[in-house]
C-alpha cells in the first residue's frame, strides 16, 4: 500500500521582537512577525517549512519553541552579530487599530529569502506580510505549487504598488483586511474591493474584519464567517497572521482547496485568531491544544447555524 | 374544527415625510418614519395593526399604500391642520451614518397614543422608535402580550435615559444598532453591552451592524447573522425599521417565540433590510414579493454554509 506523502506547507514573512501596550496590559521584546504567529497556528494542522530571518540577539527559546511546533527552521536565516527585526506600537480602546511608535528593518533590510532545496517541490505556500519583492523572490523559487497565497499591508499598497500588483497577478489566494482591500482598490464597498482584486488575479479573496468575522469570495459565490464573541481581547497583534496560518493549515492537512474545504478553513482561521487574541504575543499557542479548537469550531457551527442544512448545498 | 386565530401584531412609532440624500440621489417629503418601515416589512408576513399621528398634509396615496399591505390604519391619528413629523438628513460616502440637518415633530409634539379597543388583546408588539415614554403608554394599554420588543435611538439614549431604562424593564426584546447598545452601557464591548442591556431586563437582545450583520443573544447564547452582500445602497434610511419589522412579522406569523424561530426571524429581518436598502423610501416594497424574499432567504443560507448541519444542534 503506496502512502500519500503529507504535502509541504511554505511560509515566508517577518519573524520579530515586539513590543506592545494594549488597554489590558504589555509585552516587551515578545515574539512576533506575521511568519511566526502564522507558522504557529499553521502547525496545529500541519508541519511547516519556515522562510524568514533574525539577528544573533533573538532568543534561542524561541527557536526552540517554533521547532517544538513541528516548524522546520532549515529556511530560517540568523545574521551573526544582526539584530532582529523589531516593532512596537499600541492599541487604544479601539483595537481594529494598531498604532506604530518604530519599526527597526534591522536584518530584515539586506534579507534575500533563499530556499532550501527540499523546500522548492512546496505544495502551499503562504507569502506572509512582507516586502511584495520578496513574495515575487519566493514566487520564484517554488517549482509546482498547488496553491499560493498571499497577504499584504498599507505599508505596501502606498509603497510598493507595483511589486505587489505583480504579487498579487501570480498567486491563487489574497487575504487582507478591510481597509486595505479598500485602500488597494480605491473603492468605498468591501464587496466591491473584493471583486476587483479577483480581476487583479487571485481567484479567491478573503477579506478579514476583525471583530465582524471573516469574507471568502470564490467563483463567484460568497460567504460570509462570523467571529467569535469574547468579551476581553488582550493584544490584537497576529490575529490577523494567525487567522492566514489556521486556513493554508487546515487546507495542507486535508490537501483539499474545494470551496467547500475553503469555507471550514476560514472556520478555523477565525478560530486560531479568536486564540490568539486572549494573550499577548504567541503566549496563548503554548497552551493551546486541538480538543479545544475543535471544541471553538463547534461553537462556530453553533453561532452561524438558523436552518438545516445538508452537504449537499455547497 | 376550530381555527387557531392569527395572532395580533402591533406596531406603534414615528409616521414621517423624510428628505434624504445619499451619494446615489435624493429623496423629497418622501414617505418614511420607524412604523412605516417596520409595518410595510413586517406586513409580508403578518397582518399589522398600526397606531402613529400624521398631519393632514400626509398623502392620502401614502395611507392608501399602507392599507393595501394588509395594515390597519384605525390606530392612526390624522389631526386636522397639523403637519406630519420630517426629518432631513444625508449620507456621505460612509453610509453607516445618517448627518441630521432638520426634524420637524410636527404632529408629534402633542401625540398621545389611545390603543383602539381591538388592538389592546395585541399577542405582538413593537415598539417602535419613538419618544421612551409613549412606549410606556402603549405598554400600559396592551393587556397580555405574548411578546414585546422595543427599539430606541442615540437622542433617547442622551435625553429619556431613565424612561428608557423602564421600558427595557418591561419588553421582551431590545433591538439597537451596536454604537447605541455601547453608548447606553457605556462600554467599547459590543459583546458585554448585549450582556448589560440583558442584566436591565430583556431577556433577548438583539444588535443590528449595518453591514456586518445582525447578532442575537438569547438564553446565554450568540448567534451571528451575516449581512448580504450588496455592492450598491441607494438609502439607508429605514434599513433598522425594516429589520425589526421583518423580524416581528415572521415571529408572529409563525406565533413561535423559541430561540430556533427567532433565529429564522433575524435572518427573515435582514432579508427585509437588504431590499429596503435596494432604493429610497419604501420603493423597493412596493415591488417586492414572497419569492424574492424566500429566494434571498435562501442566499443568506448559502453565505452562512460551512459544514454539515442538522436541526438538531439548536
Amino acid at each position: 500500500m503506496t502512502q500519500t506523502p503529507q504535502p509541504n506547507l511554505l511560509i515566508v514573512g517577518s519573524m520579530a521582537l515586539d513590543t506592545v501596550k494594549t488597554p489590558i496590559g504589555e509585552a516587551v521584546d515578545a515574539l512576533g512577525g506575521a511568519a511566526d504567529y502564522s507558522s504557529v497556528a499553521a502547525s496545529f494542522f500541519s508541519p511547516v517549512q519556515l522562510v524568514g530571518v533574525v539577528g544573533s540577539d533573538f532568543p534561542v527559546e524561541h527557536l526552540d519553541f517554533l521547532s517544538s511546533r513541528n516548524i522546520d527552521l532549515t529556511g530560517v536565516q540568523i545574521v551573526q552579530g544582526g539584530q532582529t527585526f523589531r516593532w512596537s506600537g499600541y492599541y487604544d480602546f479601539d483595537l481594529n487599530v494598531a498604532h506604530t511608535l518604530e519599526t527597526h528593518l534591522n536584518v530584515f533590510a539586506d534579507f534575500s529569502p533563499t530556499l532550501p532545496d527540499d523546500y522548492r517541490a512546496a505544495d502551499y505556500v503562504f507569502l506572509a506580510n512582507i516586502d511584495p519583492d520578496l513574495q515575487l523572490e519566493v514566487l520564484n523559487q517554488v517549482t509546482n505549487p498547488k496553491l499560493t497565497m498571499c497577504d499584504t499591508m498599507n505599508f505596501w499598497i502606498e509603497g510598493k504598488r507595483s511589486a505587489l500588483l505583480k504579487v498579487l497577478e501570480r498567486v491563487d489566494i489574497a487575504v487582507l483586511n478591510d481597509a486595505e482591500a479598500r485602500q488597494l482598490t480605491g473603492t468605498l464597498s468591501t464587496i466591491k474591493a473584493a471583486k476587483e482584486i479577483q480581476c487583479i488575479g487571485p481567484k479567491v479573496v478573503i477579506i478579514k474584519k476583525g471583530e465582524h468575522g471573516a469574507l471568502l469570495f470564490h467563483n463567484g459565490r460568497h460567504f460570509s464567517a462570523p467571529s467569535y464573541p469574547l468579551e476581553t481581547i488582550a493584544d490584537p497583534t497576529g490575529a490577523g497572521d494567525s487567522f492566514a496560518g489556521g486556513f493554508i493549515g487546515y487546507l495542507a492537512s486535508k490537501d483539499d482547496i474545494s470551496e467547500k474545504s475553503m469555507r471550514k478553513a476560514v472556520v478555523y482561521g477565525s478560530v486560531m485568531a479568536s486564540f490568539n487574541v486572549e494573550d499577548f504575543s504567541l503566549n496563548r499557542m503554548r497552551t493551546l491544544d486541538s480538543k479545544q479548537i475543535n471544541s471553538r469550531y463547534q461553537a462556530f457551527r453553533d453561532i452561524a447555524f438558523f436552518d438545516a442544512w445538508s452537504d449537499a448545498e455547497v
